[in-house]
């Protein structure tokens, strides 16, 4: 890790969600244990780290940023939950623990992720900021994680699962410009509007997080592939026993690897401009692509 | 019907529902289609006409209500959606249609629901009021349909079906006020705070809107009972067949009639500070207690 800030950011975003998920001793216990174990079993806190990167870029305070953060992890976390339904990807495993409908119950999965996802708009409304800032939040996120965005996103990859090579390379682009860069994009936009960032201050900070966000899913593409279950937390070998369409298998492991370059190269250009200040942004954008897991 | 205006403001929330959904032509057009077919196949629209009813009362103009109406239907119907899922209530029939996962598939009604919550808020956030307005609908709206609210009253529901008449009165009634209560109540919440009425003139409306929540899931499980399918437009007897705790299998059939006709004096007493004023507000607490379906 190139900055100690990320451990403590990390620590800070746990504990804030620890706060503002429901009491497990509360009723319904079922409930309330189910969320928690959807969002608290670790992860790489990826858009949580972003947000306090992007705000800290242009002098928020970590205070202004903690709903923020958590609330684009909420929403996250929810979408796992439900893509890991028998009916969508019939996952078992997450983050090295049984998924949420495998721990407790189809009905309760549902449940959860639909909770989890309320939640996150509810701990926005009450952020410590300006009304403006807070509804600004509010339709960010949304826009990003609806029909338009992450939602929409997962229907495409359900329509172009199974059907192997039979999509287009621009069309995996835009599959996962939604399914995963939209709420990546909105973490960085997020920091920046708590922040109170110009619009044209966010414009490189747009063209870092659509290189971050296509990097991020080129690079879970190829370690699906080359690594094993154990070190992912999750099943290896998934996309592959589900046809799903994956950029190593639209266009080859080297030209994956050879976009991850571009895509790097890409990040850096985007964030020239701010100099040192965007160390960490930087420092994200390089572990989105060496990460290995 | 008492008052020609619920028909103009049925009419005028479902034309705002029609325009606020996403385009059925557009990508990913199964997503699309399927959220339309859970929110366009009428429905008694009975929350949008208490969020025009309440925001009436206190002086709101139409304009004004109609993205709180249109975002509290858009939340009933994600949660009927769900509800209606294999792994729920595994329901085929819902407003005389084939329930969304049926018409399309369980995964794209999983998806259908989860982009209706999001639209709900994503609406709020762009709502022609100033921004305290509408931050604060957001966070009425999402805590009453939350973990807090109508999530957790569902995940209750989950852990009582099945049990019989092993749930106490009491337990029913907090059953309800969280499943179908909190998103009542809130409709007729967010009508007076579109309107800027104060905390004190909302006290009463609290008082009523919950009494109308507790008759409409008494009517609800008597019409189960006493109704059919063709009426209904959803399947009759799927409580008893499920073994569901509802008020006639607890406290027998004239007692539940009985106790509506209490709950219909404490509307009527809440309501009489306002006296005519809130004829429509009256009107929609007795439909709720003598609809047919």
């Amino acid at each position: 890790m190139p900055d100690p800030g990320f451990a403590e950011w990390r620590a800070r975003v746990d504990s804030a969600l620890g706060r503002a998920l429901p009491d497990p001793e509360a009723s319904p216990h079922r409930l309330h244990a189910a969320m928690r174990h959807a969002v608290l079993q670790g992860g790489k806190r990826m858009r949580p780290l972003l947000v306090y990167a992007s705000g800290r870029l242009f002098g928020a305070g970590l205070d202004a940023l903690d709903d923020a953060a958590l609330a684009v992890e909420l929403i996250h976390a929810y979408s796992l939950v439900h893509d890991d339904l028998p009916c969508m990807d019939d996952d078992a495993l997450r983050r090295g623990q049984p998924t949420v409908h495998v721990a407790f119950d189809e009905a309760t999965a549902v449940l959860a992720g639909d909770a989890l996802q309320t939640l996150a708009f509810e701990r926005l409304s009450h952020a410590p900021l300006d009304a403006e800032t807070r509804v600004a939040l509010v339709g960010q996120l949304a826009s990003a994680s609806g029909a338009a965005g992450m939602c929409g996103g997962q229907a495409l990859d359900l329509d172009a699962t199974g059907k192997g090579g039979a999509i287009s390379f621009d069309a995996l682009k835009r599959l996962h410009a939604l399914k995963t860069g939209a709420l990546i994009r909105t973490a960085v936009r997020m920091g920046a509007t708590c922040a109170g960032a110009s619009a044209d201050q966010r414009v490189p900070l747009d063209r870092f997080a659509d290189a971050l966000g296509l990097a991020f899913q080129v690079r879970d593409d190829i370690l699906d592939i080359e690594s094993d279950s154990a070190t992912l937390g999750k099943t290896a070998g998934k996309d592959q026993a589900q046809a799903k369409a994956t950029f190593p298998a639209l266009i080859g492991m080297v030209a994956s690897r050879c976009l991850l370059s571009d895509l790097a190269a890409m990040m850096d250009e985007a964030l020239a401009e701010f100099g040192d200040d965007a160390a960490h942004l930087a420092a994200l954008g390089r572990m989105a692509i060496e990460r290995d897991r």
